[in-house]
């Protein structure tokens, strides 16, 4: 039996068993992280996740068996194909990969409450025990013993991916599939963009990949008064311009465009600066353009410690600066359905392929080549 | 030498005296409350403002004399001309009217620094010591000993007005005349706006009068993903819809609008609540549609107390309630600034007319028809 | 076999069976509202709770069975005792009432991973699907499903009380027993005076009841630079001051506490109002004494809607409202531990009385004669 | 006639003269950074202050001329003094030095209206045009063009000293002298504390020295629930323990300190981090003991750019990070005069000397040493 005709399966009798679950196929196809090799590797017949019960394809009882039907294509899963330092140091080999997606639940434990089988549901990647402080104060996004799907265990680029009830977003009718999918990196965005608060703000951005173009147009939606973005490929500053930046520069050009940001806003600087790219040059430049007494929201990680001026940049500016990571539970979520249904984000330019799951090589070339930015694989392809 | 031949000279000679003043007509044009009974009254030959040096038409050491090319006419004016019960108690028969404004300062105080002769300017009408806790801490607005430009001294419906240099707004070259003659009251619905905070959430405006539609094309621009108006005028209400409200309600047919708002927003209730009405039956509504743990900014003024059910409304909900009153000096007026830079705001709409200064009669039959909504007085005409 | 043997069967043989669980005597004590008109009655042999297995004693999969060693007797228990109007309407006959106590987990569901068998623990009695918004953003405590133990279902005053493990929280061990059970009530007084902000500000707090007496001894913690207090009750007033308040007023000898209050802040009027009475002169009087721009915090809940000048009291000051209802989970409850732990909180003034559960009727009495403040019930003794 | 006659003459007929100035000697003393090396120099004669109108002793319209009593020593005047590469770069020969100070208002320019003679006065050193947008959004010390008293231009180390109005703060009658002399640095720590918000919070401080043992005393006063201190000096690290810190550490004797803070926070780290040394080690390790979602406050300033771990430190423990530099005019004064008021603050053991005028080197010499903490020079001694 192939993989396909275990969804389809799972699709043909759906939720008819007495405990409301569907009719499970035995294996599944997935991308494992095979080897200690840069790469990725298809396996068709890969065991169903096992959760906390220890048992293939059954939900712990408050655990949510999930079928994934797309699943966007991260930079961070372009590192673990890649297999750069980062990815060997922190990636078990043998681990599904992936952690953006959307999908139908097909099984539930007894303890769920929250959620039920057959909606159709993304979900938060960030896992937590739920009992330390930051889980226990609104910030379980941070938690302590925080695990990420898809790179502390198994993730969602698999026809199955089982998580806790507590982690499941449902989504909302008008959201479609190719966006739910990629709510988890849109989320990253919004929860900059709103940490930061933009509304009729000057905004910079540094750094035009696959989040920070989601932030421009966010921004924009959001309320930004102004909106400048900078980045080192022509293209994306292009499709930053189409999608919402005022003003677009290129750094390598000289320093001139910290000018014209001081030119065009009233407190010689811009409010606030979203820093996507985590290269240096682009954090020093974005604090240098940034007015005093604004806002810096940081998303972009540098590769390494490396010379700050912190005097300079944060204590003397009198500069507010707020490290953002993951998305908040659920209040990020819900901004973000809200500005979704809204009608006002261009996506559409940023998504820019849906290739079918087994084409998934030709998603990671399409990003290194730049010919790509958002890849989402469709697995009922 | 008739006023317009006043105003005529003041342009013809512009900053030419030895301490940059422009030389000035003797007399003014002025409308002025001059009986105890409705109505208002032109003077053609008015005495100069005197400011705190008592001598006509010389500014005291902070202060400024503006030349009024323009000036808006408020809900405020409404009042004081049609003499209703707060005008009474509050306005001294005699004073000058009118407190929104552009004009040009055309002399100033030897201690004045921050701003000068020639400047196009606008002004702050809260005017205070400056000695008292809220000046001190950057809130003037709202300073125990404020008085108010046109209400408790004489104001701007005449051709020149005397306002401290710190009650003074330079205007930016980008912001046209017109619409720099209305930054008060849009500075009120940008102050609404900003205190609640829109971005990407729900808002409910209930009162489309003048305020209450400018906060419409505010909370659009400043980043609402969803507005809600409501108003018994069917005419305010199509506006409304037009310059950016998604729904729009008249209460008067049935309570069905909360059913609407409750299923239209992910929280069973808008998130904002911005009250422009000051009538009890939409505080009322307003409150009961607004989601737990909303904000509430009331700008609106009830006549008198009325039966308010803090248990309910607030206690329970726990909601959060801002009184909203002028503007911040000097963050709302940048605000405010941006967003109309940002091209995002549509008040050619709200602005209905421009008439000649002598012709004020006729404004306030426009805004009491309801034909009219913001009108302009122009002194150069 | 008489529930005080219960219990020490319970504590003989503890957490020795299979699953962890301890052996449960068959039946309870309890303190039940059995009929519809004043006082409650003592049950020797209430069957245990069910929760949502719907089998006695039995914890559903994600919940947890509690023996209750202390109990504090609250102000809404006292309205159910006395079967007042509001009783009436909400409190359903045959229910076990209280809903503040401290107690030792015996046995949880198989889905219960946060907390576990053995932990000294108290809990949050407002429960919910934790399926709405105000659940999953952190503000479940105003959830709109919001059911309260003791109030909509069977509360603390027993042997046994069951919960969702969502809803329980493992007290510190340097917490005492006697406060551990009323963090409820004090979790009410520290979000009040969280929410408000104190710190270097000046507080007036009017009502100094249970709770407006944990809020003087909160407020002084958390760093109030001075504290006024209103209450009609000498005895009252005087313990206020005994345990915080700088100034202390009976408001009943004239207003002139409003002039004391302007003349001790330099803002003309107290920074923060912590309304605790829901008495309606105290409100009024206390929007009164409170500066242009302050902060009101309500929780102090008025019987009915009254005259309320939203205008004078809100709007012209500029004031911000704050509806403060229960206590937002976890944060209240780490900053009530980390006060408590401080050694800072004057409690063992407040908690005058510990008496044997039988003697409930007594602890009534003592809250009715004034003579007591907050009773606890020691469920061992 | 010698300074000290100069003052005893303007004490003597004090407020006589028709505009209600004192009769002002024709020079005064003054600590003059006369050369280009290392040193202070007293002069005997030095020429009264100018101000904006050239002339001497003449307040410009807007300016007020005051006669200092007391001046603190700050660790900039050592700074200053030692002639570091700092100040080299900064200092202008031949400036009078000095930025904290108590003195009484002389005389005041004809515009002048919000001070007024004969007031007991302390100043806010950072000096702006007014016309910025930092200034103007109630943030003038961080203006763009703000010039520091005594280091940008002449400061109050001299019987008198020459400010705009809106830089002069009247003094609280129940604020002793060497307590108002010392207002500046004070207010650089309560800034600091209000800005990162310390009430019911478990505070870290790094580095004891003046401005960082003031944040002791006053993040006590200001409701600090738990309060750690490091310092690499015994006797600072006694002094913190004396006036408020529960802990203090030298980390010099290793890292288990982080553990033991570790361990006393329920968040697994300090809330709030309170920066105060500029040391690179103490940054670092500050961060390390932040617990997630903290705040981190830095008034210290390093020294030059280092290399900083912004990932770590910021970014994945999505921290907020707030830039202090001077104090908020006057919100921070406000807040600083009702903590004085309060009793609350241990001050005296911070202000170790107070030394007549003309023993300036000794001042600085109990600096060095570390014998001496806060020294005050007294003018009329």
């Amino acid at each position: 039996m192939t993989n396909s005709n275990a969804a389809t399966t799972a699709e043909a009798e759906p939720h008819t068993t007495t405990n409301g679950s569907a009719k499970l196929a035995p294996t599944m196809r997935a991308l494992v992280k095979s080897q200690d090799q840069p790469g990725l590797w298809f396996e068709g017949d890969r065991t169903l996740p096992t959760g906390s019960t220890g048992i293939v394809g059954v939900p712990g009882p408050t655990e949510a068996l999930i079928r994934v039907t797309m699943a966007g294509v991260c930079g961070t899963d372009r590192h673990i194909y890649e297999w750069d330092q980062w990815a060997k140091g922190r990636i078990p080999v043998g681990i599904i990969t992936g952690h953006e997606f959307v999908g139908e639940i097909v099984s539930v434990g007894e303890g769920v409450t929250r959620v039920q089988v057959g909606q159709r549901v993304t979900a938060e990647g960030h896992i937590t025990a739920g009992t330390d402080f930051s889980s226990r104060t609104g910030n379980a996004h941070i938690a302590r013993d925080m695990r990420i799907l898809g790179v502390d265990r198994n993730g969602c680029f698999a026809d199955y991916v089982m998580l806790p009830q507590d982690n499941v977003w449902p989504v909302h009718k008008g959201v479609p599939d190719k966006i739910a999918a990629v709510m988890d990196p849109l989320g990253n965005a919004v929860h900059t963009v709103m940490s930061a608060g933009v509304s009729a703000q000057s905004v910079l951005i540094t750094g035009a990949g696959i989040i920070g173009l989601m932030a421009v147009t966010v921004a924009k939606a959001a309320g930004a008064s102004k909106i400048f973005v900078t980045d080192i490929d022509e293209r994306r500053l292009e499709l930053a311009k189409k999608i919402g930046a005022d003003f677009v520069f290129d750094p390598r050009k000289g320093d001139g465009w910290i000018d014209t940001i001081d030119q065009n806003t009233p407190g010689d600087g811009c409010d606030v600066l979203l820093e996507m790219s985590g290269a240096v040059s682009a954090i020093n430049s974005g604090f240098r353009a940034l007015r005093h007494g604004g806002t810096a929201a940081l998303l972009g990680i540098p590769g390494k410690p490396f010379d700050f001026d912190l005097a300079k940049h944060i204590i003397f500016k009198g500069a507010t600066v707020l490290g953002v990571n993951g998305r908040r539970m659920w209040a990020t979520w819900y901004q973000m359905e809200e500005l979704i249904l809204s009608g006002k984000l261009q996506l559409d330019d940023i998504i820019t392929h849906t290739l079918p799951f087994e084409q998934f090589d030709d998603a990671f070339k399409l990003m290194q080549s730049g010919d790509g930015i958002k890849v989402v694989l469709d697995l009922n392809a």
